[in-house]
Parts: C-alpha cells; sequence; structure tokens
C-alpha cells in the first residue's frame, strides 16, 4: 500500500486543495476559443451588475475555484466519479469587455454561450447573480440554437424573479424567469419553481408566475409535503423534455450562505437542498448554475463550501446524462 | 409596467437597502418630544452595563438599523404590510446621561418609557441586553401607567433571569423577571418561559420561578410535545389578560446568533423561532423587545439579520393588533 | 461643573459617536427637495459601477456617517468648529432610479448636483468611486451652472484618472478628469494633481495631462520637494479662481486605507494628505468630495476613519470659505 | 440573597468567562511532572503536522480553554457537576520538542501519556487532529499499560480514518485507526464508527473497515434509523469493556464547526452529536478527545464554542464513570 | 550545540508563543493573597465601563497574556533580560465583585492596588481604560501608602484626560489626571503630558491642565522639537522624583492600534513611541500601565502586539530600577 | 482611442485583477516537466513546516497569484514591464508528496530546483518561510550545479536566522543561512543581512555572524545612516559575483504585514523596503524569493499586496538582468 510510486503520489496530491493555482475542481484550464472535445464547459460569470443589493459577485468564481479543489471525488451515494466519466474543463471567466454597459454586456454573456453551445458543450456556470440564466438560455436555448422548442426550467430559489423592468433594465436579477417566458425560451408549463420563501414585495409577481402555468413549491409547502412529494412533483412538471437547472443559493437557510445578497430565514437545510438535487437524477438536464454568491458580505469560505458543494452535485448528474448518451 | 413615473421609482428605492440613512425599517426619525400620532415607538436602547459577559450591545441598534432597511415588506403568511396599517417612528436610542451611574441609567429608561407611554404610544425596543425588560415595564406598566394590575409576560430565552442581586446591583441581565415581580408589575401566574436551555448555575432559579406559579417550558419539553402544543400552552396561561412579549435571541441555537453574550447549544432554530411568534398571533400585546445582540462579538451582519426577521414578525402582531382596537 | 443641565446633558451625549441613527457629521438629513437655508449639503453618493476593480462603493456613505459621529469638534489647529460656523445638512444618498443603466445614473446625478446648486448650495460628497467628479461638477459648473468660465482643480491622488472610453462606457472611474477637461468645464491650466504613485499602464495618460497643461506632482516629486514646496505649488497653480477638490484615498500609503480597491505602495501618510488639504485654507473652494471608499474589501472601520478625519479637514475649509463670504 | 460575603463573591465571579488567565474549565494548572490526586488530566496536544489541509490546530488548546472559563456548571440533564465529583487539573499543552520531526514528535506524545496513565489520570485531549489517538492510545492501553487486551472505541467521525502510509508518514490524520487496529491496540470487532459521511476516495478504507470486523453507521443510516436506535447499536459494539471515544467536529454539519479542515454537508447537529454522547452514558470509558479544530480557518469563537460544549458532555461521562469506582 | 538535552529544550519550547496557558509574559500565575517575594506585579484590570465609546477592555488583559507569551527576550538595546533581572509574577486579574457599580468598582480597584502596594510589590498594568490610573494610584501613593508627597507623571496620550464629571461619573476614561490633581496624590508640576492630537472638545481642558502648571507636549510640538528635545524635557519636568507612567495606546496613529476607542490620526509610530518610553531610562518609576486597547474594535492580534511590545519596553525601565535599588 | 478592437479589448480585461484563474502575475501555467524557453520561473513553494510560530504558509502562493493578477504593469520609475522583456511562466507550487516528512520534503524541493536549474531556469519563489532558500540554493547553487564557487546573498530580514537545529530539525526557518554557510554553497564574506530588528535570544546568532564575516546592518545602523549609505554598503558587499535576494517580509514594521508569524516592532516602511530592492538594480542576480507570509493570521489581502508589490520589484531586476546578459 505504499504511496511511493509516482502515480499514487499524483493521487495524494491532488488531496491538497490548496496546492498550485486553482481551477474548478482541478480540471484543465482551456479558453473557450482553444476548447475541443470537451463535454461540460465550466465557466465562471462575474457579472454582479444585475444586484442592487450586493455586488462583489464578480469575486465568486475564484472563491468556488479555490474551494472545490479539495472537493474532486467519488459521489458517496451514486459511486460515481463525475470527472472520471466525461470531459470537462475551466473555461475562465466570461469575457465582460463592456462591463460598464449592462444591455451589451447582457448580450456579450449571450454571444458567449452561444458559441460554447455550437462547440457542443454544456455548460455550468458559477457566480453571478440571478440575471445571468437570461443570457445563457438565449445562447444555448434561444434562436439559431437547434432546438426544437422552449425548455423546461428546475429554479430552486427563495425568490420567483418575475418582476418587470427595475432600475433602468429588463435583464437584473429579479426578472429573468418573466424575460426568458417572455422571449419564448422557457415553457412557462414547464417550469416548477421551488423553495419560494421571500417576502412578498412580490406577491404579483408570484400570481404572474402561477398564471402562466408555472408551478410553485413555498417552502411552506415543502415543509408540509416533504422532500419525496416534492421531488416527485418536480419530475411531473417537467418531464422527459430538456431541462435547465437553476440554483440560487438564498433559496437555504440564511445562516448556511451569509455570502449572499438577501439571506432568507427558513429556507432549506444544505441536506434538503441536495437531497432535491439528487431527485432530478436522470432528468434531461441541458445545463445548470450556480448564482447569488456574494463574497465578502459573510463568511466567504463557508458559502463557497455550501456552492461548490452543491455545484458538485449537479455537476454529477450532467456528467451522467451526457455518459448516457454517448 | 414601466417604472419610470415618480412613484413607482420611490418604490424601487426603497429596495435598496443600503440608500441613505439607516432608520429602523425606513420610519421616519422623530424625537420622542416631538412625537404625535404615532402608534408604535421603535426605540432604542443602547445599555449595555448589565451584561458582565459581553458589553458591546450599544451597538446594536444600529445594527439593526442597517439591517432592517431591507424588510420593508408584505408578510408572505399574514399577507399584511406592518407598516402601513399603523403608524411607526424610530425614536432613536434612549439617552443615557449618567450611562456611568447603573441605577440612575436603569431610571432614566424607565423615564424614557413612562413618557412614551402617557404619549399613548406602544413600544417595541431594540438592542440592550436583558437588563431592560425592567425598566422598559416599569415605565409602561408600573404605579402611574393606568393599568389595572399586573401585566402577563411572554418569555423566549434559553435563560430564566431570576436571579436575585449580583456584582453589586439588584437590575442586570439576569434577574429582571425576579425584579418585575417582585414589584408586582408583572403576574407570574400569567408568565411563560419558554426555550429555557442553559445551564444550571440556575437550577435554584427555576425553582424559584415555579414557585411563584410561572410556566416553564423547556427546550427538551419543547422538542418532546412539538410547536403546536407548545404555542397552546403559551396561550393558555397569558389568556386575555394584556401581554409583554420579551425575546432574548440566545434562545436560537448559538450558530445563528454568533453575536450574543451567552450562546447555548440545541436552542430553536429561526423557523421554530418564528413558529412561536406567530402562535401568538391575537393575544393582547402592549409591547416587545428583542434583547441580547452583542455585535463584534461574532457575525454582527447575521446576528441582526435573524434578529431583524424576527422583530418584523412581533412588529406585525403588534401592529395587527392596534389596527384590531381603533 | 456638573453636567445635569439638561443643555450639559445634550453636550455629553453628542460624544457618544454610536448613539441613535446615523448621520453625516450628526447634521439633520433633509431631502434634497425639502433643503433651505443651507450652505454646505452632504452627499452621498453610492454609485459604484464605474469601477471594475471592486464594486462597494455602495456601502461607503453609510460607514461614513456612522464614524463621523463621533468627530463633531474643533479643529484642533485653526480653533474652529465648522459644524456652528455655517449651516450643514445630510441630503442622504442621491437617488439612483436607473443603477442599471450606467449612461443615465451618470446623467441622474448630474441632474441632481444642478437642482443642488440651483438651491445655493455647495456640496461635499462621500462614497462613489472617481467617477463621480464627472457628473457632479457638470452639475454645478457645466453649462447652465452661472459660473463665468471653466474651473481648477486640486486633484490629491495615486492615479491620473485620465483614460478614454473603457469597458463600454466613457464616464468612470479613471476618465473623469479627461471627460471633463475635454467638456471644457475644468480648465487643464488650473489643474493640479498631487500623489502620483500608481503603475504606468497610465504612462499615456500622464503624457496627456501634461500636454494639455496640467501640473503634476508625483508622489516621488513629493518626497523629494517636500509638503511645504508642494502646497506652495499647490496654490500657484489654482490660483485665486473657483476651485474643486476631488480627494481619493487611494492617494494614501495602502495600509492606512485597506478598503479601497487599487491600494498603491508608498503614498501619504495621514498627516501628509491632511497637510495638503490644510495648505488649501484661503482658496476659493467650490465643492470637494472624498472617493474610492470600498468598504469590506478591507477594514472598514479604519478606512471610514481615515476618510471621515480628512472629510473633516476639508469641510472646515468650505466652512471658513462660505462664512468669509458672508 | 446578598452576594456580597466573599464565598458568594467568588461564585460570582466564576461566571466572568474572560476573567483571569485561562485554563481548561478553569481547573488549576499543574504540570505533569507536579501532578499528584488528579483524577483527570485535562491534555492540550498542538500537534498538527498530521493534516495537509489546514495546520493551525496548535492554536486550538488556548482557544478551547478560553471559552471553556465560561462553561463551569451543573450539567441541565444530569444534575452533575463534573467538576466536584472528581479531581481534574489543566496539564497544560504535550511538549514537542522535536516539533519538526514527525515520527519522533508521535514518540514523544505516547511517552507523555505513557507517563500519565503511569500516575493514574485519566485523559481528556482537546486540539490536535486525528492523528492524536495513535499515540495517546499507545501510552494508555498499549505494551506496558497493564490493560488486558485490546479495548473498544466509539469513533465519531465523518470519515472512516483507515488509509495507509501518505505523504511520507505512516501515522497521519487520516490512518489513526488502521494504525491501531494493526498495532493490537484496539480490537475493531468493538469499534463503533457513527457519522461516516465525507466522499469516498476512501471507499476502499470502509471496505477494510468493515472486513476487519468495525461496524460503520455512517449518517445516510444514522438519518434513517434515528438517534435511539443509533446509540443502541454504539452500546451494543462496544458492550462492558474498556473504551476510548474520540469525536472529530468535522462530524458535524459544516456550518456549526467552520474551523475544521475537511467540512462535510449534511453531518449531525449540536443536538444530535450531544445525544450520540449522552447515549453513551454508564460505559467504561478509559478517556477522550475532540480533535480537528483549525482555528482561524473560520469563526474560531463559534467552532470553540461547540467543541468545548461537547466536551463538556464526554469530561461528565469521565466524571461519573470515575465516580462510580471509587 | 545540540538542543537534546532536557535544559535547552525547554529553552527551545518558550519561543512556541502558542504552548501552554497563557500568563503575562510567561510569569507565574499566583493570586495577590499568595504572593510573596514579588518585585513587579502584572495586574489585568478588566474595567471597561469608564469608557463610553468602546466597552470591550475586559477582554484585553486575555489578549495581552496570549501574545505576550512570545516575547520574553533580551532587550536588543539594553541587552538586559527584565524577566531575568527581578521577580515578576501575573497577578491575574483585579476582582471586580461590584462590576454593575462604577463607584464601588473603583474603590475596590484602588483596595486592590493599595493591598499590592503594602506588600512591596511594584504594579504593572495592563487592559482597562484611562479610569484607571485613578485608582491604582489612590492604592499606591494615596493616603496609607507611606509616600512623602504626591508624585509625578508621565502621561503618554492623545488626549489630556483633565475633564470633569460626565455621564454620572466622576471618575472615568477622560477625567483620571483631573481627579488625581484633585485628590492632591499627583503634582501637577512634576506633570508631563505628551502625544496630545485630540480633538478641542477639550480645549479648555487643556487650558486647565496649563492653569495648574502641567506640561504639554503636542504631538505638533513633537514633530517641530523631535524625539531627543522632547525625551529632554520629559525628564526636566518630573525629575528624580517618584514618577508613575501611564500609556495611552490611542497616541499612536490609528492604524497601528485600531483596537483602540478613540483613534486619532496624526499620533507617533511605534518607533516613536517606544522611543519616548526608552528615553525615560534610569527615572525613579513606581509603577506603569497600557490603556485604552479594546478588543474586537478592529485588529486584536495588531493591537496586542504594539500594546505588549511597548509594555515589555516599560517593564525594562522597572526591572532596571528595582536591580538597581538592591 | 476606441477601446473596441479585440486587441485592446485583451489589454483591458487584463486590468481586471479578479478575472479568470489567477496565476501568478497572468503569467502562463506550466509544469516544470513540460518548461521550455522559460527565462524566469514563478514557483510557489507550501512548505510551513519549518516555522512553530505559525503554520499557514501553505495557503501563500494563492493568496500571492490571487493580488498580483492586478499587477501586470510598466516600472513607473524604470520604464520597463518585466513581463515583456523575458518569458516568465507560473510552474506552481513545488510538489510535496512527503509534507509529513519533514527531512525528505527539504530533499524533495532541492530536487524540484535541481531540474529547473538544469533547465535553465532563473528562479523566483513565493511562499513558505525561511527555511526554503536553503533546499533552493542547494538545489541552483549546490554541487552539481555548474557554479564555479559559493554564491553571495542580499538577505533582507528581521532576523538573522544564523541558529542551530531545533525542535529535532536542522534545517528549518531559523537556520538557513548556517545551513548554507556550513554547507558552503554561501560566501559569508560576501553576504549581506540588513533590516535586523528582532529580539536578541538570538544575541549570539549575530555573534556568530559576524564571526564568520557577514555584513550586518541593523534596523537602528539603517536608521542612522540612511538609505542611499545602506544600499552602498549592500553593494560593496556582494560585489559583482552571483547573489541571490531573499526577503523575509517580517522585516517591515509589523502592521504592513500582519500575516507574518514574527512581527517587529520599527521595521522598514514600504518605501524603504523597495528602495533596497531597487539599490540593487545592475547586481548579478540569479534568483531571489519572498518569504514568511502567513496567511490567516492577519490582514491576507494587505500582507499579498505588500509581498507582490516587492516582489515585482525583484522580478524587475531580475528581468532587466537576464535581458542584459541576451
Amino acid at each position: 500500500m505504499s504511496s511511493d510510486s509516482s502515480d499514487s503520489q499524483a493521487m495524494v496530491m491532488k488531496y491538497l486543495g490548496w496546492h498550485g493555482p486553482a481551477t474548478f475542481f482541478r480540471r484543465p484550464f482551456v479558453e473557450l476559443k482553444d476548447a475541443s472535445k470537451i463535454d461540460i464547459g465550466l465557466v465562471g460569470v462575474p457579472f454582479a451588475s444585475g444586484n442592487p443589493v450586493a455586488r462583489t459577485t464578480f469575486l465568486a468564481p475564484r472563491a468556488i475555484r479555490d474551494i472545490s479543489m479539495g472537493m474532486v471525488r467519488v459521489h458517496r451515494q451514486f459511486r460515481i466519479n463525475p470527472f472520471e466519466i466525461c470531459r470537462m474543463a475551466d473555461l475562465g471567466d466570461t469575457p465582460v469587455p463592456h462591463l460598464f454597459d449592462h444591455v451589451k454586456t447582457i448580450a456579450d454573456i449571450a454571444a458567449y454561450f452561444r458559441a460554447l453551445h455550437a462547440k457542443g458543450i454544456v455548460p455550468f456556470s458559477f457566480g453571478g447573480d440571478h440575471t445571468i440564466p437570461a443570457p445563457i438560455l438565449r445562447g444555448i436555448a434561444g434562436p439559431g440554437s437547434g432546438r426544437k422548442g422552449p425548455v423546461g426550467m428546475i429554479h430552486v430559489d427563495a425568490h420567483t424573479d418575475t418582476a418587470g423592468d427595475v432600475l433602468g433594465a429588463d435583464d437584473h436579477c429579479a426578472s429573468f424567469m418573466f424575460q426568458l417566458v417572455k422571449d419564448g425560451i422557457v415553457d412557462p408549463k414547464r417550469v416548477v419553481q421551488i423553495g419560494l420563501n421571500g417576502h412578498l414585495g412580490a406577491a404579483e409577481q408570484e400570481d404572474w408566475a402561477k398564471s402562466v402555468g408555472m408551478r410553485l413549491i413555498t417552502k411552506d409547502e415543502f415543509d408540509e409535503i416533504g422532500l419525496e412529494a416534492a421531488v416527485k412533483e418536480v419530475r411531473r412538471v417537467v418531464g422527459k423534455g430538456e431541462t435547465y437547472l437553476t440554483f440560487d443559493i438564498d433559496s437555504l437557510e440564511g445562516i448556511y450562505v451569509p455570502a449572499t445578497g438577501v439571506p432568507e430565514l427558513g429556507g432549506f437545510t444544505p441536506k434538503e437542498a441536495v437531497g432535491i438535487v439528487r431527485g432530478c437524477r436522470g432528468l434531461n438536464l441541458i445545463g445548470g448554475d450556480m448564482v447569488c454568491f456574494h463574497p465578502l458580505l459573510g463568511d466567504t469560505r463557508m458559502t463557497a463550501f455550501y456552492t461548490a458543494s452543491i455545484a458538485y452535485e449537479i455537476l454529477t448528474l450532467l456528467a451522467e446524462r451526457i455518459k448516457s448518451r454517448s
């Protein structure tokens, strides 16, 4: 059982999470233009302008890269090492050459994901607030993407994010779902929002969401019906069609994610959150993201820890999905 | 749905919790001497001498003001905006012109609340440790207050606070309940203490509390009988009479309120704490407070977040109560 | 020498910097629309989009309000209490109803200062990065302001801020001086930049600044010629005409202002910085600001302390100037 | 009820957790060489080299001493003051005169505990990572200790710690259990590991553990069968024989112990952890430890709080055990 | 040069500042009642009520103990090991059995130091704010102390501390010098205050100080005349008589002591501060203190570092003084 | 002056220090085995075992990578962009496959640098404590390196680091200079130590250093003779021969580098430190390092800022040197 051969040395070194330059889950860093033979692209989206509450998400990708270095592992329950069953790369952060121009930057992000999709890469994004699924999905599921129709959405969040224009912008952290339905990119009847728990400045936003056919599972309902029933309902709503999974960390009880902009009291425990993700096993997932991590607002290391831990679960599902198709 | 009219602009700006000078829940700042037509007075009590463990509560009112700016909202479950159904003001912090004289300062605080009560204002206090309900109740329910008799008390806390004189003072953070019973201001048979969980240096304190007729629901009993039964018992004990609600944040599991002086292992989850407060809906509440937030001892933002979130729930009950009488 | 009369009580309470809701230097909070008989308006500018490095300046106004509460005092060297010799108010933060639209927000800020100037108020601004002097001066010295011509500028900074368009915007933290010269609002021959110490990605920016006639005193030159000579040169350049003073805290040695976005090694000591400001006594100042305080990036309390301490010095000059005219 | 006599003064002062030099739970500081008539020795083990992830455990003993000063109390449920029913002393930290020599240091620690055992002292150790139970048990239960045979072990942990040699050492934080079985000091059939929850780089480690007869209760199994059944199983496995209890704080849900090296998602709540310890009441315990507290990696005060709180529970069991024998 | 003998081991271990329970500079902990054959008593004074700005000094003694453990050393310039040339002990913290009674607590502290003086011990105190030299000197130099007359004072501070009664107390952090002169314990003509730099709410306080004959060296004057001349003046004023040295850490430039209550801009560099202390070599010192360290308000470790480093210098002078008499 | 072309976009993006995975100064990451055509190798040495005071240096390389991303710039005084005049790469961190074996790890590091030297790469190392120059120089200047004889050394430090074996090891943070002289790798007559300022537990160490011919410039001497004379002396001692530059950050005044293990009072200002490095321009440098940055012990960002800023200066010298040879 000696670890002194060169191979086993490498094996041991990889548990030293602090060793070497950090990339997402130790995957090789490749810029999108050079990427080939990549199944899943891990992308940092350092776009923070969309959230008027707190604007430090631009620091999130690096914080997640850092903690993820110690998380390259076999999944305890699924007995899969997601990093071995498909090819992943850290594609760096999306360029933001017009960072001061909100509208152009959102278009830049969409263009980036359009190019990524054109290379056959499935995206998993880190960092950014809830503005970003709009340009991501415009890129990978909008006109010209080759999809046959609108996609479904599993939206884990304390807030419904169906506001209209606010503070001078259509696209922002509280409107992405409204925009994607309006754009015809997401099919509201195949949308499930789970974890709704925030205040009701947004009462009319929830009414609108229901009126267009979305299924809303509030945190109160979740507590009543339990994890198993909730997961069943998620699966029923999105069915077998193409589905995107977006996870807002503020759906967790505030203390687990102090470095988020709008923490809420009464959210998911980490184990419940993981239970929801695992419940999506086998669904037809086309991508995912973890959003609303705002470093510096609170304990950055612990928030990164939970963010990366849940990301690992989503990555496992994506990897399984890709492997099952090949 | 444009937000560009002046009114809707104002509506949107109010979600920017960091915008402008901070007052409690964005209520106007009015000094007590100038206050009129106020239903509920939000008062900071920056009195920290009472706690020998940690003396930074004088920083608490401002920390709570800060976080509360982003919490002006409709109550999700009750569908009420407490700030619209009655008139509230931020009355600033109680003056403490004899801050170095423990006994005089407690008398100053009592005098302040006597004047506030004389103006027909219902108090809700933030900051301070558990010394402060004694002078508050002397002010609003003591001799000369016009009350018909002693009042009831819902006391959420990990500790029973029925010690005698300590460290040279009768009034301190661990004695307020003893003092109020001794003073005849609180009727021990209408006192319920819930969440008792701390160590038993205080064993004889609990014995005394029971001996005078208080109902003690320890955290262990709560875990056994559950929230619903506990709430029922709270309501039975205090009945329909006038009742004051005092909430010590150390009744929560320690991790949620790191910036408290005597954290305990095994306390309420935030959701349980909120459940207890909501369970008091409709009771005849005459005031309330949130105490024992000691900024700097731990994560100030998260402790303020939970403190203000629970305060919001109590304020909703007070607002409903006032509205129901008008 | 008893302090027990009501007046002396108030006098003592004002040293308790943590007491009551915080406004800038304890001045009354008045919204601009309600302001009258105000000489100096203290304005928070919570505009952070302009700085791609760090975007937390929106938290700066409140942090400065907090620390400034303990700084209402007589100037040790000048024997003046600036708060007594003219009327100041805290005007809150500039509204940012189009916060996600960079160009509109800059126009909104300009409009705000135009209205403030129309009321005869001299502005002193806190918070924000170095984007903001451009809209401020457009508001108080641009077309329609009634000024006879372009104004002078004392610009204390580690960087020259004369870049062109960057990241999709003309106005940003590194371009304000370029814009103001281009707009004809500032007379480059009456501009002195002092403290230049940053890297030379900006070499051509400094060349441009010199080419249009500005006087650049680098930190290296300052160390050579000393404070006295430097101050003399500042006074020579701006002369007797109307002059605005903008102070970027990154001109200080990094350790004093850890919560800034682009700290530099080798900057001013706080005493040198104060020496420069005091050296401007008697100049014809029409306003001023302290910029580039980014809370959370480092020790917020100490950075606020130095920022507010230097602001106090500038306010003293503005107050003297106003008094001398009346 | 006056507290002014000298005795009651002393009683009150002891609640001031911050008063005086800190020792573990206010016990007198005695160096081992001078120790006599001590039942339980409280020992700091500042040995951190064993953990490649984080090496700040050398700061742990002092952090625990600090917080423990406010925890000298009667056990709420057991109505016992562990510090009164037997004689405890703070023996300081184990000397580490060869700190840079991993192998020698481990031998030094073993020698220290051998000497301690020879004096009839039962050890409870704080600080250090999971390397340390190996030398501790070599000292108190190895050859020459006078024990009749291998001992049992209750091992609360998220990880199984049965790795072989790693990074050039046999003894390290992930191998102690493997070493102790190999050394014949622990009887694998009387080992129960509870709380296993970490990743499965260690899959083969768990297989090995089962193959030699250990009982593994994963956190998933615990959640399924519940506390009561789990405790029953623990008692069944270790039976009436001599048993050591080692507690790795990373068995708790990460947020409760941010200052640990390998936090895991989904661990015990503090109340569950305490429940497991209390469930061991009456067992034949010969010592215990709390390991893997790495100050500075996260909130040191809260991690120390939970570590010392659980330590208090184990100490109560040890004290009862000793008293029952006398 | 092997370090393996038992003696050299002990020598090396003492550089591990984090090893073992912490006492001031590793001196043995002896309670005053048990103290004998002690030359210098190191006393923690955890009395914080005196400062209305910040009340966390009660945490200061332990923070200083902690950092001082790594500072047991030979003085580089004087080539003396102060801990070897006389007998020092850590006497713990002064008891504060009436902590909530300001007046009684001050009397308790005075009584403590009276008892200490009666044992022939020279005190050096840590922690507390500037309230404490009043009771200390009442104890060691007041009526009954056996001194022939009032003593001299070297008072290093940014503030003159000659206020009258404030906030309901005569003795507080801003009045100690006024009280000691009024009490006739200090001879104002042998008082030198150095470093005055704070605001002039205190203008009349400085006038009073001068009017009774104290010598005030403001920080501005110090900068003008330089260290050498300043030290000469200090020595001239206090002369050969008995003199006490009190050092307020807020005399340092704010950034060096972030954890103080009233930081000032423009104070001493640490090297200047040390220069002043060293300049007092050979004076007839009867005791000293370091005050106004308020842990938690800022970087506790660095403030403790500078506080303990300067304390080391004062201790060296005291030790030399004692040795020279024996 | 539009920035919209692809090239100028890239130029602007590089100022966003937080963008993308972090490498040292944005240089490409290449593992040593794949390195070719590299002039300077930037190497992280995450070896912390050598310092018994604080063992968090393993976190240093990543912290420096992070901050250095915003420092790719033209040198203000020298008008050189060091990253353009020669080829640099981030070689990652040295492998530490025997991390728990002190002696083997030091040998591993030496072997790494031997291989690096064999490829003609000049090393600049970050992270690690002062143990590391010993193995680095054994690698690049020891037997088999092809050097003609022992090299010179510029050693900027508060401590002389000439101790013998300590805590069971010959090589450690306080002995590297002793070892290198003993090994015959460094010529003591061409060694200059500058900044000596620490305590004199090390008095005999300094005596030894002088006895073998080193030139010691204490901080006291530096303050007396000034920067210019000091630099002249440095140049005189090392002359034209091959010289290595090692920089211990604890030579700076403590406040600038709070995250170091043994801060000292009275060290260099950052500007003095930079002045010393710049004074070495044109010397025959063969490599360099920055050591003793211990993240977490204090403000990590500011310590990294100063560490990387000074590293930039050394890199500029190395780059010039290499260019001058080609």
